[in-house]
């Protein structure tokens, strides 16, 4: 009988998540029955949209049950089989129980090739946050070279390669993050062209009207609240607004208001457009060519955390929600 | 030598427009130098837009100039012509003064058969409002069969045809309007499936859950403010907000936030966009033509206030913003 170790929702958090929210337990697992796979996690991502699954609000997701593990990106190796489709040995990735081994019916895993990339860039990079850049920015912003574009969370998981997609298009790429070594970081190694630190930073419009001075053409949202308000005045006509994350809002316990003058939707033009990347996984194949190819050539660079150690998720998930990561999150589990 | 009667800019606006922002002036016009026409205004139209013109803030239009003619959408006779596009006797269509008459460059205008339509629809419903009623709701909204579609304004110069439109689409049509009148002409004569009165309902959101128990799947804003809000917070999934205009704010002397949880556009894949029709005209032959159609066979009813003399403009301006109208505004010159 295999044993595993999991992490569950011990209770829902009220504004900032605490270590209290989660509990560490050992399970036994039933065997497998018809179609059912075991599979051993090696990396977990870890990601901001986590937060609002933790509540019982309304969202894109359901939510994560009380008392029952935590799920997410993850990729694991197929132990024991039932399924004709998976063998013993092969690597996969989907979403898996927040464990060391999950009893997973099949649905929505997928083989990778264990050579083509490092593990954890299948959750990166070449993953979920990666894919979700190159839709939001490439599809929906569409940068056009000479053309200004700004990325919140601008080093973040997503940030990262989509500021790189924008200056690939010949866009002027403006940024902002938690700190000045994230700045600098996105400056010096990812091409962009400034960045500001909004935790040093008091005044974010007059911060964007310094390094935007003649306006935004493309935001890529991911941070919402008093930077996307600063940006939505700022935008020029036929700005086009790719909302993607909220992350500053997400532990909000009292709702705030939108961003002043909205009627500024119709003057300029704008399109104000959200996105889930679950949506359109049938592109996710370009994705992987296209991107893999640029990683591949070194025209891509890619920052990646890796913590160590299952029981290190709760701990590093709450520091993700403060920003005290630098590129994409992952444990090694 | 052609005198002219016109109404000018006396001064700009501070919150409501009141009768003193206009003056009315008798004027000797030039003698017509080459390519000029000379335009004897037979229809004038009155838009909401023309409020925002009336400040110096940025817009998409220039504002009006302190103590010069207003201009707006006319339907005006060539009474002399030395361009050599247009005779005398010519009905055309295009930006005059408020004004008797207007010496012109041709630029922008176009000719009209006389007798295809009475004149006024060439200012409403095959004019500007319509097409822009056209364009938004057939377009940008894109209603399916079967969704439900909330049109503010529901009765007005655009609002009539873009809820027609969607009701033609198949989609379930629900609106406001400012008065009981508005509301049951909207029902009856439109096809509305139910219209509430914004001036004697108190809670937006307790009449929309009413009326639109299942969520909106598109939203034609031209008031925004408080219905917007209530509208935005009931918008389903990958619902289209097609931003059009927003009449209620256009008189706020402090501008007032944007709706609660903007996160929600994550959330529910929603688009949100502005636009003006003046950067489509491209479209509008296909749309004279298809509208022109139905209203001939009796599928589209339409309906116009029209008002009699030129120096009743400003007060039938004020009463517009105001919400007195029916329907489609012009001023018979």
């Amino acid at each position: 009988m295999t044993q595993t170790t999991q992490i569950v929702l011990a209770k829902r958090p009220q504004g900032a998540v605490t270590d209290d929210c989660f509990r560490i337990e050992r399970q036994a697992l039933p065997a497998l029955g018809d179609n059912q796979v075991l599979v051993r996690s090696l990396y977990l991502s870890l990601d901001p949209y986590m937060r609002p699954r933790m509540t019982e609000l309304r969202s894109y997701t359901p939510p994560f049950e009380l008392d029952r593990p935590l799920t997410g990106g993850s990729v694991g190796e197929i132990v024991e089989s039932r399924n004709p489709k998976f063998a013993a040995g092969d690597v996969v990735v989907g979403m898996l129980d927040w464990a060391t081994h999950t009893v997973h019916d099949g649905r929505g895993l997928r083989k990778i090739d264990r050579d083509a990339a490092p593990l954890p860039a299948h959750l990166g990079i070449l993953g979920m946050p990666g894919y979700t850049a190159y839709h939001g920015m490439l599809r929906m912003g569409q940068p056009q070279s000479g053309e200004t574009v700004f990325v919140s969370a601008a080093t973040g998981a997503v940030g990262q390669l989509a500021g790189q997609l924008a200056k690939l298009k010949g866009a002027r790429v403006v940024g902002c993050a938690g700190d000045d070594a994230k700045c600098a970081y996105a400056t010096r190694e990812l091409g962009y062209d400034a960045c500001f630190n909004h935790r040093s930073e008091t005044d974010y419009g007059a911060a964007l009207d310094k390094l935007c001075p003649g306006g935004i053409d493309v935001d890529f949202e991911n941070v919402g609240g008093a930077i996307f308000h600063a940006v939505f005045a700022r935008m020029k006509d036929f700005g086009r607004m790719v909302m993607c994350g909220a992350i500053s809002e997400y532990q909000d316990s009292t709702p705030q208001p939108g961003p002043e003058k909205m009627f500024g939707i119709v003057q300029r033009r704008l399109r104000i457009e959200g996105f889930i990347i679950s949506d359109h996984t049938a592109g996710m194949g370009e994705f992987v060519t296209e991107v893999g190819a640029l990683l591949k050539a070194g025209k891509i660079r890619n920052r990646e955390t890796v913590v160590d150690g299952l029981e290190q998720a709760p701990r590093a998930f709450i520091g993700l929600l403060q920003g005290t990561n630098f590129g994409k999150l992952v444990v090694k589990v």
